[in-house]
């Protein structure tokens, strides 16, 4: 059952420890078949060196398990808010990477200070505000997502990629699960640099607009000149 | 003797370096047989790449090396105090691991600002004060232990699994060897995550309690719900 | 055609990763022949890792492709100025390297604050000004060419082989491609140790001009002593 | 001719870049047979992975060079003054490295804040002053070594066995070219971990020296009882 989606939601997954996002089993990826309505996520607490495709558990858009013999990742409530919200969104990721958690505990958006934040991200990448006593003690993982939703009204989240939780760490995602792990790496990389940018010079201002238009579009839209398409 | 816990304390010794928690030997490992009433660890000052399990010591609760060819660590004291008075502890881990250290250095107790420390640590992980000169020239290590047991006065020890020494290091424990350093390897990467957070926004609270509860309860205890069990 | 020349530039590329200054296709490499009058450099957006010496794309100096099947790198504009401009330059990178990268955000010159920074780089490394909106929405990476040699008049670009563009990134050249790549991993070392000097003494000044004098002719010009030759 | 010692030296120079200490040629290693009066040193500017034990330059106490086919570090001179003063010196590194290097630029010595750095270093590692303009431009390597020894007047070389110099980098010393290059991997993380330290607490103090006391003489001195021995 979606044999090719499980192969790349565990390549996916497996780019998280190699790439240096991950510590433990903290983190998770899922991939959507939009057609389906089924979804494909890590199992939860499993080591990663353990993990294989097989292992990958198969979740309808009702959060029911629908195929696997393990539970699901324990944050799969938020990955299905996320998937009926975001439409374009094919791919989510988790982690607790250091530099993104740290700007999330601080509860600080990322400022845009470059080209480098401007080629995958078209603005700011947003702190969703932290939930309310009744929403951590209700359906937290469910509330968690919303609340990434709330944080977006107006955004298009395929031009901002990613969200810091106040608290607790970063989502990503993209138009397929590898995407959203590309998504993860930029932002952990940009998450560095804007934090060493504001020791180098306390007084810095985001990078101008239109160098963050010509950037973004150079990638990204009809008009894209970057790689090879 | 104690084949099993030596294997176990070997790999657990293993894993510091491997975890880039160690520089040199500075570390150590011990588990413990609480029928038998004896635990194992790391003998002093011995290369990690030379290490093999039956060079792990045996000492009993009063401190006799019961076997072993080497001496056994010199923090071997601070070992045999948490032991007596940690009755659920199984393993016990110190390092000089470097984030970790510079809190200690700093003399600071590292404040709870997400939920990677909270799913480990409930609360914020102390700093014990420092030792007077009489501690510190009578028997310093088994001082060391009696500092750090009187910091949880009153703390459930297996709630906030390790602490730092001043201007020393971190100790950290858990059931069993393993688990210790599990929650060496998550008290470094928390160590560095707040000392990012306090730069980013030197006003930072800690985490809300209700949410720090969230994360402790899903992990631990009757109600959790994160991994396979 | 220029196989020797595509051999190096392909090997020069393959340095980035290898040596930490690049997350996924983040830089590029060039190299030319003057006497030709082509050069050679990396085509746009392919992974390092399925880059081969024949995938180099030649380029004359006026920016046609005379040969390859990829695209040229979408920055080949701000090489090919810099070569026109900069008539002993060999090679040219462009890279996103994170600690250069992050004084480039911050719009700050890298003071020249010791000897390692002097046997390379004979002063502070430039910080080029902001394109206007006029030079982004135009040629834009010929006009980051441009602004680069607007920022050395009167600097001989062989004594200061690297700049960074503000909010950008760095560009570092050399006699060749391979010394290029040599100079960017010495300012991003640079660029590091600055940024830590600044953090441990606020009030640092600049290396005295004595010692920079000493540090610089001990191993370029007439009266150079470091090394074999 | 000294094969024992140019293995040796070989084997130490080769440590720095595996301990990361080292980028391309930033640092050398000696070491001295004392009865026969003549040091073993790495020469000048040749790549790590080129280098071979028999390249070791042999080089007597006036500085003469009595074997080797290439010419000795270009740090020769510092060496040599070195080993004139100190005499229970037996080995003697330079590097580059990131940590020390910073602190030497920001010209500071670095507090002793904890234990880590009284187990080898007893009391603050000392800054040298800048040498004068004469200094530099006179016999420059010959007169960094006299700094540093001037540096050390009243202080016993053997009992903090490292030393920064202004605006260059560290040296670190031992009873052989191997525990010198232990010195330096140690004086690197202590560096670091400084570093930190003061940022999580602007207002730290020094470690007491009552503790100080206690750590280096638990390894070193008739006392010593850390280790096998």
């Amino acid at each position: 059952m979606l044999k090719d989606l499980k192969d790349m939601v565990y390549e996916a997954n497996m780019e998280l420890p190699k790439r240096g996002l991950i510590t433990y089993t903290w983190g998770n990826v899922s991939g959507i078949d939009r057609e389906k309505g089924l979804f494909v996520i890590k199992p939860s607490g499993v080591e990663y060196e353990d993990l294989k495709p097989e292992d990958m558990v198969v979740v309808d858009l009702e959060g029911n398990v629908v195929e696997g013999k393990y539970k699901p990742s324990s944050d799969t409530a938020t990955h299905l808010e996320l998937y009926k919200a975001f439409e374009k969104v094919g791919g989510i990721v988790h982690t607790h990477s250091p530099w993104a958690t740290s700007w999330a505990q601080a509860t600080r958006a990322i400022p845009c200070y470059g080209t480098t934040h401007a080629d995958y991200f078209y603005g700011a990448i947003p702190c969703a505000r932290g939930l309310t006593e009744e929403e951590i003690n209700g359906a937290y993982e469910k509330n968690t997502g919303l609340v990434i939703i709330e944080t977006f009204k107006g955004i298009d989240p395929m031009s901002i990629p990613g969200v810091l939780c106040s608290n607790h760490g970063p989502f990503t995602w993209g138009k397929d699960a590898k995407e959203a792990v590309h998504n993860a790496v930029v932002l952990e990389e940009v998450a560095k640099m804007a934090s060493r940018t504001e020791r180098l010079n306390p007084e810095v201002l985001p990078a101008p607009q239109v160098l963050l238009d010509k950037h973004y579009l150079r990638k990204h839209g009809a008009n894209a000149y970057y790689g090879q398409n």
